[in-house]
């Protein structure tokens, strides 16, 4: 029988080791006359010796939970951030390392206003929307060289509330 | 008395001067098995030679129409892309360069589903939500070096539909 993990509220302390919440919480400057907070330079970029920055827009089928992840990937040479376009909900499915493969997962539920990036290395689940558009600002790294590396996990987890 | 700019529906043709219109209009790959469309590396980037880039969050009040526009700013480093967190309607006001001050205004309402991205220099207007949460992805240059000039037009505009 499939392991169940239970999807958690997502928090920037919970959610430290594998990369940042993008969020309205902690200092913020005041700009354009006071009119606007900047929560300045939030996320931990990498692109690689030979990569550079892009943005790029993933659009993604919305899923149902109980949702099955058969599969994990990471990127070696660079951080991937998820930012989503609507307050749609969405699920965050990530892993420790463990010796070069994925570990137990963890599945974090952004509130509307979180956006996250995620560190080099860490594995992740695919883009999994839970309700339409589906539509996230992704900003990752653009380079000629793999930066693709996917496990097929032995035992599937389900992920639930 | 006040020049009246009319705001108009935001194309990638029309906005192409000064800046990208990130949407999922073209060319895409598809990937996570066929459950996600990748519209790859859309914005034209630059941070300058010292700069690198970042990610910040800005959370501006939401404005009204027809709104008075008395100064237009820009960044000599960097481009700037905005990325709302939200469906909800904004506004983006640019001008073409004359000789080292703002020309005549042009105003843009996104839709729901597009970002944008302006050009290094390019003459824009501060950030206004037209409705809350007013929250907004911003990808930019981050450096030590000054990134920013004003200019307050001798006659300000008014933006209306």
């Amino acid at each position: 029988m499939a392991r169940v993990i239970r999807a958690r509220p997502l928090t920037a302390d919970a959610f430290r080791a594998y990369g940042d919440v993008l969020e309205t919480e902690g200092a913020f400057r005041l700009i354009n006359e006071g009119r606007c907070e900047r929560y300045h330079d939030r996320a931990r970029l990498e692109f690689g010796g030979d990569g550079r920055a892009g943005i790029s827009l993933f659009h993604a089928e919305p899923r149902a939970l109980p949702c099955t992840v058969a599969m994990l990937e990471r990127h070696p040479e660079g951080s991937q951030a998820f930012i989503p376009m609507s307050e749609s909900p969405w699920l965050v499915v990530v892993a420790p390392d463990e010796a070069g493969r994925p570990g137990t997962p963890e599945a974090f539920l952004p509130q509307p206003g979180q956006a996250i990036n995620l560190l080099r290395k860490v594995w992740h689940g695919v883009l999994t929307p839970l309700a339409a558009p589906g539509l996230f600002a992704v900003v990752d790294r653009i380079g000629a060289s793999a930066n693709l590396e996917e496990h097929h996990l032995e035992a599937p987890v389900v992920v639930d509330v």
